[in-house]
Formats: C-alpha cells, structure tokens, sequence
C-alpha cells in the first residue's frame, strides 16, 4: 500500500507555537509562585460584564442560529466603520468592511484575495509566525525586510524600497508590532504606502493592536483619508483583544469594495460567513465601552511601566522595544538559543515568553513577553523569577 | 500607477451562488403567495430551546472568553467521538476529532492537510459548489467522475477506479449528496475505500446530512470499524443542520491522529480554533437532544413524502433523486438554462431553488430543492407555483 500522502506545505510546518511552549509550563513545579504567563497575547482581565450579557442574549436568540451574511452583519459592518471613521478622520463605510472570524483570518482571506501559490509577499524580519506559515502553506513565497533592533525594529523605508520588485503582490506590515511592540509613524507608514502604490503592490496592514497604542488622542495614521487609499490599502483588525473574546473569534477587514468583494468568495470557502452571536454583541458595545476600552488603555500602559522598572533591575537583560501589548527582550545568554532559555525559563521559573526565533531568522538573542497578559504586581515579581534562569 | 492586482484563481470565482438567487427572490412580487426557499440547506425550525439556553450560558460565561484548543474543546470532542463510535459501532477516540468552524471549514482544512497548487483531487460531478470552488481557488486541479441521472447520481465504482490515477491525492464524495440527495451504499463505499487504499488516495466523506437519512438504525457504512481506516479516510460533519444552529459555525473531522495533527497547523492558520461557546453548549447537547433529532429526522421524511405526491401531480416535473435533504429536480424547459429556470421561478413563482449548472457542467436540465426547509403544508403548495413557469 502506498504510505498516505500529506501536503509537504502543511506536513513540514513547525507544530503550533503556543501550545508548545505552554507545554513546557506543566514541567513548572510552582516552587517560586504562580505561572507567568507572557506567551499568547490575552487580556489579563475579562470583559465587560455588559459584553458577556449580550453575548449571552445573542447567543441564545433564534435570531442570529441561521445563517448570516458572508461579509457580515450590517449592524456590526456599520458599526465598526463608524468607528474606524471615526478613529481616523476618513469617509470609511458599511461597504469597506468585511467581518472575519478573527484577525488570523483576515490576513489569510485577504492574502488569497491577493496572492497564489508562488507569489510573493514582502514582510519584516523579525514577524509574526502565523503571517509567515500562512504563506508557507499557501506555497507563497515570503521575502523579508529588516527591522533590526539598532532602528528601534522598525524596518528602513529604502530597504523596503530595495525590496519591492515588480513580483511583489503584498507587504504585510503589523502596527503595533508583534512581536516587537514597535509602533510605526504615521510619517513611515505614509512613505511606505506610496513606495506600494507606486508599485501596484497591496499593503496589507495589521493593527490588531492599536487600541492599546500608549495615546489614542491621534489616528495611528492618515492612509484611510488619502483619495485613492481602496488601490492599495488592506487594513486588519481584532476584536479579540480589545473586547477581551478572543473564543468568540471575530475580526475585521476594512478596505475597498473590490477587495471586500473577492474576500467574500474566499470566505464562503473558508467558513461561509463569521459566527454571527458575536458580531450582533460586539456591535452593541462599540460605542458603550469605549471608556472602558480607554481604561484598558491606561492599565497597558501602566504594566508597560511597570517592566520598564522591573527590568532596569536586571542590568543583563535589556528591553529593546516596547509597545502596545509585547515587548522585545535581548536575553543576557550568549551562544545559548532562544528557544532553550525560553524553556529553561517556563520550566525553571515558570515564566512563559516565546523564543525570538520563532519570529524569524536571526532573532537568538530575543525573547517575546506578551506582558498586557500580566497585571502590575505581577509584572513586579519578574526580577525574581529571571535569575533563576543561568547561563 | 500599475493596476491592483488580484489572484486570478479567486477574482475568475463566480461570486458565491445563495446570495446570487436570493437576490432573485427579491423580484418576487408575493402575489401567488409567501416567499418558498429552497435555496441554502437551512432546517426550517429553530434550534431546540434547551440548545439556544445553553449557547446563552456557555457564551455570557467568562469560561470561553480566552483562547480555546485549536483541535477543539477537550468536552466536545469527547462527546462527539463517543456519539459517531456509538453510531458506526467503531473505535472512534477523542484524539481522531478535530472540531472546525462548520463543515466547509471542516473540507478545506482537510484539502489543505493533504494536498497543495498542483496537485489533483477527484469529486463526483454534479458537485457540491463549495468543494469545487475551494479546490480551485487553491489553484488544486479537480476531475469528476460523472454520477449520473440513470444510475440515480451515484457514481459507478468502476468509473472511480479509472480516475483513481497515482497522482490524486483525495476524492471527496458527499453521502447523502448535495446536490442530489442521492444515499451512497456501505457496499459501494467499501469498494470505493478499498480503491482509494490501494491508490494511496484519501477518502474525504462528507456526511453533513447523515442524521437526516431515511433511517437512522443502521450505520451509513462500516468504514470506520476497519483496522487500518486512519491511513484512508476522512469524515466530514456539520453541527449546523443537525442543531440547526449554522450561525454558530460548527463542523468536525474524524480521521487519524496524523491527520488531526496536520489540520490543527492549518487551522491554527485559518481562524486559531472554533468558536468556543457553542462547542460548549453543543457538547451537552448531544445525548439530551438525541429523540428532538430523531424527530426531525421523522419530520424531514415526512416532507420527502409530500414532495413525492405533489411532484406526482406535475407530470413534467421529475424527481430524478431524492435523499436526506435535497432533491435533484428534472424540469420540463428544453433549451432553457437551469439560471433561466430557476430565476424564472424565483421572480414569477416566488420559489427559491438552485440551477444544476452551479453543480458542474451538463447539469442544465436539473434543479436542486432543498426540500427539507419548508415544511410539509409549504411543499403541497409546490404545484401551483411551479406551474406559473412557462418555456
């Protein structure tokens, strides 16, 4: 019998990251306190008790058991182009959003949209993994652009000059970064978009985590007001984060109608359309919490503060970017992979961080601490628990 | 500026066929009567009350806010391995389930798991749209083995073994069929499983409609008791029908270990995992609602019969096959294409059905009734609208 064949795309992909390192947590013994856990990004606080009873409401309602449309529900595809009008002073409508089963899912339905099987699409180095093994399997080729720890992981706008060839169908680019937490000018990203659309390539941006931006007083950037932006601009988003459901799975797309369109025909493959209960809830909380979504703000950026102070303590270790939800840390071993001091550190010290090195080539000396997960006091105990990890 | 630029394999897609005939309907002027449609497989009655309760509960609670397992909850895989090893008389574990977001996200994270760009599957023709559309959208070359009219559109076995050639990597066969509702035997599968095994093809068996079969006291096929059906078949399913709940988007496959391994770094790509609240809520459903199913499936016989006696009344008309769910209809307009047929009943006779030809090619004469939406007083209606069509 001829062994069964799987697709060597998928086959040789690395196991899922998160549940490996959470894997090696259950080795912590718990001796030196409760589990840190910095790997996956998740709010370390729950929704807002409103949220809950409209998930609740909704999801017990025969109005939203059948099916719903591809691209969304209207209430919650107006809803949030209100706000992303809102947010960033620009006419974005009803039309130029497409609801996705979370933000994974947006970057995957719009790189099918605009990408095939060896195509190739532009991204950072360092990355986030899944951007990176979604085209994998896709058979799409993934080139890189540095974002080096000396420019603060912001990628040099020549070199992504230097990079986009003709071939170049999409460049990906997250702000907030994940992993690094850099954060992107609006100056940047407006040099950036040009280079694209002068390049007949999409740029596909992902701001999953813009509502954590330390000051939401200013739009993260003017892309949405410029005339022609619907040519070239795919923007990404998560409800998860902001609203605290990441297992309710709902994300966004905001971009022009033809991309909307050609997104639609993916996702009737992928899922016919995104779990509707969720989208009826989040549509309702919008507007009602924003001041708990600024409060939420605040509280980030005091656990930002609060690893700012805890690290000044360890002069070894070294913050070399923070922003919204992670920070990028350049651990003190040398010769020593990131993936081995992230595993001694789970297993020694029960502090879960990703390794460096799953966001890309090059990045040995890094960890990933996801430290919006963590409240301040525990943020605060971070010292004692990093030099238990030895060289 | 150089034009954007979209993947052909997804802008050449027809745009996705429900929303395109339920537009038709919005001619439909109400003179002859309510809207009837036959359109989507959506039961027409609502979920049960203890399931929508339960969808309330899991989905108000803190519980299923976070992250979730990407193969699924660890209660709901359980509880549905228990109920297909019950159903099939078959080992079924936990570790062979993978829970995804409804069954066409069940289909493409298999495709996905076993073959890439390039690579060929086999289907019946006529075929499901959404399997067709997947495939080509991932640039995967799909054959058809033609299961025709006079062999009640089930395809011959040794039609399937002519196209069984080395290099296809799966054939995805749906029993009880969609278009057709034609019911494939345990024999003929066997026999199709034997060719797929000695060919090193998967079998990927979608059984969405399995619980409305005509009878449910037997095993559909033994497929599952075999020793070695892990290295050979995948099964697909969909929660949607069955709890009528396809707005929550829930599906599950069953297959190997390895096969689950491969999916979840797929999944983990499409959308992380599955919505977790109604996993939840459909894990306590499963034995509770087991004589609520029993009933539907009593139901939906009973609106097979009415077909029967109000198609008899048309002698134009022919039920070329009728099974679970839908009905695959002979009309009586030479010439006509089955679009024209059937935008003709939904403007003029407020009947909502599928053209053949969205099923693949030679099927103009065809339309496909989802029958089972519309309860038994609805479908003896049938008859006096359908004769408002005229060639």
């Amino acid at each position: 019998m001829p062994a069964p064949f799987f697709n060597p795309l998928v086959a040789n992909l690395s196991a899922p990251p998160i549940p490996l390192v959470q894997a090696w947590a259950r080795d912590y013994s718990g001796t030196h306190g409760p589990l840190i856990d910095l790997s996956q990004a998740v709010p370390g606080y729950p929704p807002h008790r409103d949220m809950l009873q409209w998930l609740g409401e909704a999801a017990s309602s025969t109005a939203y058991a059948g099916y719903g449309s591809i691209e969304g529900e209207t209430v919650l595809r107006q809803a949030y182009a209100d706000h992303v009008a809102g947010l960033y002073g620009a006419p974005v409508e009803t039309a130029n959003v497409h609801i996705t089963a979370g933000c994974n899912q947006a970057f995957i339905a719009a790189i099918m949209a605009v990408a095939g099987a060896g195509d190739t699409v532009l991204m950072t180095n360092p990355f986030y993994f899944n951007h990176e093994s979604t085209l994998a399997m896709l058979g799409i080729r993934a080139r890189t652009v540095d974002a080096s720890a000396a420019r603060g992981f912001v990628p040099e706008v020549q070199a992504i000059a230097g990079a986009l060839t003709r071939d170049v169908r999409a460049l990906a680019l997250v702000t907030p970064n994940n992993p690094t937490g850099a954060i992107y000018s609006p100056e940047m990203l407006r040099a950036v978009y040009d280079l694209c659309r002068a390049n007949g390539t999409w740029l596909i941006l992902d701001e999953t985590y813009r509502d954590f931006l330390p000051t939401g007083s200013e739009a993260p950037h003017g892309l949405l007001a410029l005339p022609d932006w619907q040519d070239t601009l795919i923007q990404l988003y998560s409800f998860s984060k902001s609203f605290c459901i990441p297992g309710h799975r709902l994300g966004a797309i905001v971009a022009g109608p033809d991309v909307v369109e050609n997104v639609a025909k993916v996702m009737d493959n992928l899922q016919i359309c995104a779990p509707r209960a969720p989208q009826a809830a989040v549509a309702r909380a919008i507007l009602p919490l924003t001041d708990w979504r600024e409060a939420n703000r605040a509280e980030i950026a005091s656990r930002a503060a609060a690893l700012h102070e805890v690290m000044s303590r360890l002069p070894d270790w070294r913050i070399e970017a923070i922003g919204a939800y992670f920070a990028f840390i350049r651990h003190p071993f040398d010769g020593i992979s990131s993936v081995e001091v992230a595993e001694r550190l789970a297993k020694v010290a029960g502090v879960v961080a990703l390794p460096g090195v799953f966001f890309g080539e090059g990045q040995e000396q890094f960890l990933r601490f996801a430290f919006a997960n963590a409240d301040v006091a525990t943020i605060r105990q971070l010292d004692t628990r990093l030099v238990l990890v030895h060289s």
